[in-house]
């Protein structure tokens, strides 16, 4: 290892600094880039490459009206699919496959799924979404009313209350960031203030709860307290851009930015306020936290900050010894992630990333670092800390305070394992 | 119009202060919303809104890896397919659904295309991108050894040079603003920064442009100078999270932040370092932007600042008079926008739009107002300024300097008439 490798190393076991590469202009790289050995991966000019290929060789396809992806990505897919109980249908989920994403943007084809009968197939004309309980007015919204009221749009991560529960369990479970990690998305909202909607109903003020309801066939239906609605709650309607997908919600899902997942209901049809929460059947009979000692928080609603390394990770393996670059993904129910560190020496020491921007309140943020791989085992792992001064915690940090028979809300460390070969593996450290 | 009324008109016909609805939380929107008349568009509950619809009675549809838009959705869809020209194959355009999409991102599936011999069949694995020309060392990058280089995510719009072209047209083109302005579309792109892979080549001092090949059957090639590539040129290999679809450069293109669209070239296979532009068939024989009195400014790279009204507009009417939100987007190739104004009354007074956050550089940005329409005729306009100072011109402005015999880089104020029956169309005012 040169002189120059050594000044870089910021982190044991071979992790740059991150300013190595975010400069950008033709002088700092190159001064920097050539003292960390940024060749290397392209190849000098060979015969084939001055072939011009078939492809080129004839007109292409003409055009369609809605593009899909290539035919070579087709592992960038949800899953996996789950068996089908209940007669072929049933709860469930599927999850987006984190590992083969970049940036901050989930597209709306592989955003994860969680739903407990199904997907509605709803045709907007008929659907209604009523506001009514402690309201002086109660009142019905179609699809067309709602399009006249003014909107706003966020990018907004959400998350499974139940992502990442199996990270509980007493040995590391095999899987891919997306079966360990998978249900957990980001995309640009848009859609009524769900707060305006309020107003003009005229919420009583003995109101301190909502009940939210789908209207999907288990009617899944959530209590939410009236400060987070009045605060950042949103009828949506948009989803990057387009209409929200059934699979999403269609025609409109309740958002409520950085609150887990099943509270941003789908399928909205009814939201009725009330004095104390509903109790419904899917908050009494799950989503709530198991704690130590027999102990139960049965709401607990924002998800605290959390990241995991999409590049490596299993099945993203390491082919040769050299220059990489780190990738993945830190968000916060709690507002903005502030730094997110990283270490290939499984928590001995500690590098910080760059942030991608825009560093967004509740959005997933995409972080980077350089790493030299020496070839030899390592442990990598990251950590986010949001600005509420959070740190994301070890996995004995959390068994510590919830206990190992927890289920959710899961955001502990995550390790991965690198092996000699460069097989990468979920590993516990 | 009551007192409350007159105090919230900022500008004339009715269009009122964009900080009417942007307030968060229930006092403040209770207030000026109930002074705006926000309440009209809902109804009060009927019988049909407590019948559980038909789509709840049943479960619902099982997982999919990969989801569509609803089947309700079907036009949300680029378009017009142009006719085909050469047997079938040919150059062309299709654009994007402005009017029915919302917020920043335009969704994978409908980002605007222009093809100059279709899209080719590309297989990752044989793709190749070659960098020669005025380098010390020639260098071929599979699509795996890009792979391994740092990554920068940035969200940008891309602009065909022929967008709007049909503004200069003597008399205002029948249309919609998917017909007159879709061929613009922004995503969230990740890639390669270019600079770092050309200096790994190593530039040699004389060189100072660059020429660019895509590996479709027309080989479009454009010349760029180097100091916009060592600015932020990408060799993007994401949008939006997925890798690019065929129809934008599967499995690579460059991207030009803010530079027209035809630069940025798709399918990019080969980049050659050159002392002059290579002045090649795509940048001779069109995409050179004809100015008054004969003269021809070959190269005019930067999209001017450029805003269009997508909701209302052509399609999209008015139903009632009443209260509306006027909605659309604004972007500049020279940074970010800084503001948007918008009028009701053909440009004879203006009010600022609200901003929807996060505005950033050479990106779309949602600007939004509310608007109470009497039910009289009104001329809906927006201008958009940028960061540099600049400020979109009206038709005259425009014409006054180029001409009207110009085609590209169209970015006039574009005009929509409101009829007393609410159509909305496109009049030069």
């Amino acid at each position: 290892m040169s002189k120059e490798l050594d000044a870089d190393q910021v982190a044991g076991n071979g992790l740059l600094d991150r300013r190595v590469f975010l400069r950008q202009g033709g002088g700092i790289i190159g001064a920097v880039g050539a003292a960390v050995g940024l060749a290397g991966y392209s190849r000098p000019v060979e015969a084939e490459t001055l072939v011009v290929p078939e492809w080129t060789k004839k007109p292409g396809a003409l055009f369609e009206p809605y593009t899909q992806p290539s035919k070579y990505e087709t592992k960038v897919a949800r899953g996996p699919i789950p068996p089908s109980p209940y007669n072929g249908i049933g709860p469930g989920s599927v999850r987006a496959p984190l590992q083969h994403l970049e940036g901050m943007i989930t597209p709306n084809g592989v955003h994860y799924e969680r739903s407990h009968n199904g997907v509605p197939d709803i045709d907007p004309a008929g659907h209604r979404l009523l506001i009514h309980g402690l309201v002086k007015k109660p009142l019905v919204f179609t699809l067309d009313a709602l399009s006249r009221y003014p909107m706003t749009s966020r990018i907004s991560f959400v998350e499974c209350a139940g992502n990442s529960g199996g990270m509980y369990a007493e040995k590391p479970a095999e899987g891919t960031a997306q079966s360990l990690h998978g249900l957990v998305s980001c995309a640009e909202w848009t859609g009524v203030p769900l707060a305006m909607l309020l107003e003009e109903a005229g919420v009583d003020p003995s109101a301190k709860w909502l009940v939210a309801e789908g209207a999907d066939a288990a009617a899944m239906s959530r209590s939410v307290p009236i400060e987070k609605v009045m605060d950042d709650a949103l009828v949506a309607l948009y989803q990057n851009g387009e209409r929200i997908r059934p699979a999403n919600g269609y025609p409109m899902r309740l958002l409520l930015p950085g609150w887990q997942g099943n509270m941003n209901v789908k399928w909205l049809r009814r939201i009725k306020l009330l004095r104390e929460p509903a109790q419904t059947k899917d908050e009494t009979s799950k989503y709530s936290l198991l704690l130590k000692e027999g102990k139960v928080a049965q709401f607990h609603f924002p998800l605290d900050a959390k990241s995991v390394i999409t590049k490596p990770s299993p099945g993203v393996n390491m082919t040769s010894p050299g220059l990489y670059e780190i990738s993945g993904i830190a968000w916060s129910g709690n507002g903005k992630i502030t730094k997110v560190e990283v270490s290939a020496d499984g928590g001995k020491s500690w590098a910080e990333a760059a942030l991608s921007g825009p560093v967004l309140s509740k959005a997933i943020t995409r972080f980077r670092l350089p790493w030299r791989w020496s070839g030899g085992p390592a442990v990598l792992q990251s950590r986010a800390i949001d600005e509420t001064g959070y740190v994301q915690p070890t996995r004995e940090k959390l068994i510590g305070l919830r206990g190992s028979r927890s289920q959710y809300h899961c955001n502990l460390i995550t390790s991965w394992g690198v092996a000699a070969n460069g097989e990468v593996k979920h590993v516990y450290a």
